[in-house]
């Protein structure tokens, strides 16, 4: 680095995470390569046609005020729309207590610059998205992870971890990125619960919640604690994000986040700093494409289409994985995760099955304290069964190369020479 | 506010500045008020026909590219389309010398996020950009101010400023927000050349330099600046802001950040963990509605436009403003700038004026020490010429009655009685 600028880089700056999803995300542009990398949604399930027609409506209609600036609590009626949406799901609120951000990305980098001040610490699942972790060390968090099972955070670790005092928790309930476990209904109940008694904030992250391919609807935490409270309209300890880029598009880059009207005002407040609004003519166009019961058939159609890979995926690696790799059952949502035996690093696997032009996430990525290398996130959403057959095949035997040097070595050798 | 939130909120936040210019944004919305409040483009002269086919043509070609997840850094060929769009400003630049950001109120943030610590000072020129005092008062930045003239930051005030040791200078050589002044020739080549001699960078925000309707162009510092490094290609000591928002339209939140390499990859590494990306949709529509040639004549119409609301408010203010009040004279932009008579009170006369229905924003917003109370800034671009010259009148006829307080009173006893 050019000594002119190195040294006027903040120190802090230096704590923040790796580049690790963003330099992901480039392998996943080669086309011969199969990627399970990236987390993204099928491009090729984008209601295209739909988004052609709600923005000629909304230029045609609304254009100047769809290309002025606004307000930065984001535009009323978009507000409102995804209140009603809430209210589906048992969490009762006003348009008041919801601001719309540029992707839950900005929701987290909002909460860390109003809650997070140097060396707090925030409570995590083990692991957890790599995002937050970015978000919140360039705020100088420090993190206590929590260990989970498919069922998500276990019990007496989290009792545990809340007596080291954190700032609050961060909890992914549904088919959490990275490994696909749900919360189940028990342990959601204590978690609010214990939150509760503890006087520690609950974050609530939610991108994946109406993906879910089977078995029943599980409540959020926030109409969990809300219920606890007997508050019709939300005023509890937990705020709750979720997104379009799963169910619509990533590339408008919307989100918004349910929280107390206070808390909302104080995030507001943060957002006008950070970028003064979220763009105007995004939200009108995505408002037009998801109202009149739209967002609800397309969001059938993509967890049809999703179910489908997930299946593909599991039954791809019960047949073409080597003994000794256990994986996840997710039941909804974006990812799967596998565990190699113990002594083999992901990140080795990895560059064999670069070369086989197959590609995943290492999972140490998704831990704060450098474990976990041992692990691997897998996406099925963003390719077709047949894709995902042809890279789990690559995959499997990188990995039984990998898992049995010794004969893989001895068969390498010339029989006679 | 609830106990339960307000005690979590950290400390630090409360620093942050209020939501002046959020609370007068929400002023404008009410038609019948006269607004010279906001800081808005005139939204009738959005190009909202070249919108619409831009829109059809990119989500018709390109339309699960449009709407899926994209790069950091910004879509190439629009980062590619601005350094060619920058070298005709004389800032010879590669497109990896470009990054895209959510508005300038981004790039602000993020230049927060990389360089300023607790405690760090920033020398900003007296009055400056409100956003800018909010986007680092988050991250705990203390703040000098250099008075300016109508031709920038003064001198000698500068010299001793850099003693005190300041993280970087904040300036707006063009047309500045809030007063309208314009940093002179002389004064640029001096500010260049003791921000390399005493190591401290440079932050050029220039949203407005296209907008210029008198006068010859000038160099942008950061031009200056490479000229004295003999560097064909972007390796200096200025960071360079500028933004699609006043020349096509501020409702995409579409701006970039011209920098050195090193620069650019750790404002984009906190960019990543700010909001993953810039929307690849909006990106995609500006490139398209931009190419072609198209923004230069669109800018050409806007600063005519523009340049006849200013040389109405310059006549009218001329005609309807009482003696004792002076303003400056700005040769482009979006603003000018009134200074009342000692003991006026800007903040006095807005009430007085809203009742009038006719609005502004008090200079004292604008500087980051309770000062310029006496002052006012005018916004000339949302405005006919005739809306100008009413609201003028009226605002005349409010300071008509407060600069001759005694004398009004006596008006208003009764004759008789």
């Amino acid at each position: 680095m050019n000594t002119l600028w190195s040294q006027r880089f903040a120190q802090r700056t230096q704590r923040m995470h790796g580049s690790a999803v963003r330099e992901l995300l480039k392998l996943t542009a080669h086309p011969e390569v199969i990627s399970f990398a990236g987390g993204l949604p099928a491009s090729e399930l984008f209601p295209v046609k739909e988004f052609e027609a709600a923005t000629a409506r909304v230029l045609s209609e609304h254009g100047p005020q769809a290309l002025q600036y606004g307000v930065t609590e984001g535009w009323p009626k978009l507000r409102e729309m995804i209140a009603r949406h809430m209210a589906r799901y048992g969490i009762l609120v006003n348009a008041e207590n919801i601001l719309i951000t540029s992707g839950s990305q900005q929701a987290l980098d909002l909460i860390g610059k109003v809650f997070v001040n140097p060396g707090d610490r925030i409570l995590v699942e083990k692991p957890t998205y790599l995002g937050a972790l970015q978000a919140w060390s360039a705020y100088q968090a420090e993190f206590i992870g929590v260990p989970i099972d498919q069922n998500g955070m276990l019990p007496y670790p989290l009792e545990s971890a809340l007596r080291a005092g954190p700032k609050f928790i961060y909890a992914l309930p549904n088919f959490q990125n990275p490994t696909g476990a749900t919360l189940n209904m028990e342990r959601r109940t204590e978690l609010v619960r214990l939150a509760d008694r503890n006087g520690v904030p609950l974050i609530e992250d939610d991108p994946y919640g109406q993906l879910r391919y089977e078995g029943a609807h599980l409540p959020p935490l926030v109409s969990i604690d809300a219920g606890r409270r007997n508050g019709k309209l939300y005023s509890g300890n937990v705020i709750y994000l979720s997104t379009f880029s799963k169910t619509l598009a990533p590339g408008l880059r919307l989100a918004w986040v349910v929280a107390p009207v206070e808390v909302i005002e104080r995030l507001a407040q943060a957002k006008q700093g950070s970028d003064l609004h979220t763009s105007t003519f995004v939200q009108m166009v995505a408002y037009e494409v998801a109202r009149g019961g739209f967002l609800d058939r397309h969001v059938r159609h993509i967890r049809a289409v999703y179910r489908q890979r997930r299946d593909a995926m599991l039954d791809t690696l019960g047949r073409h994985f080597p003994a000794g790799i256990r994986w996840t059952k997710p039941h909804g949502g974006l990812f799967l995760w596998a565990t190699l035996p113990p002594g083999i690093d992901a990140s080795d696997v990895l560059k064999a099955a670069l070369e086989q032009k197959v590609a995943f996430v290492p999972g140490a990525s998704f831990y704060s304290d450098g474990s976990g290398t041992g692990t691997m996130r897998l996406n099925y959403s963003n390719s077709t069964p047949e894709r995902i057959e042809e890279g789990i095949r690559r995959l499997g035997s990188v990995l039984r190369v990998i898992l049995k040097p010794s004969r893989q070595s001895g068969r390498q050798l010339p029989i006679s020479a």
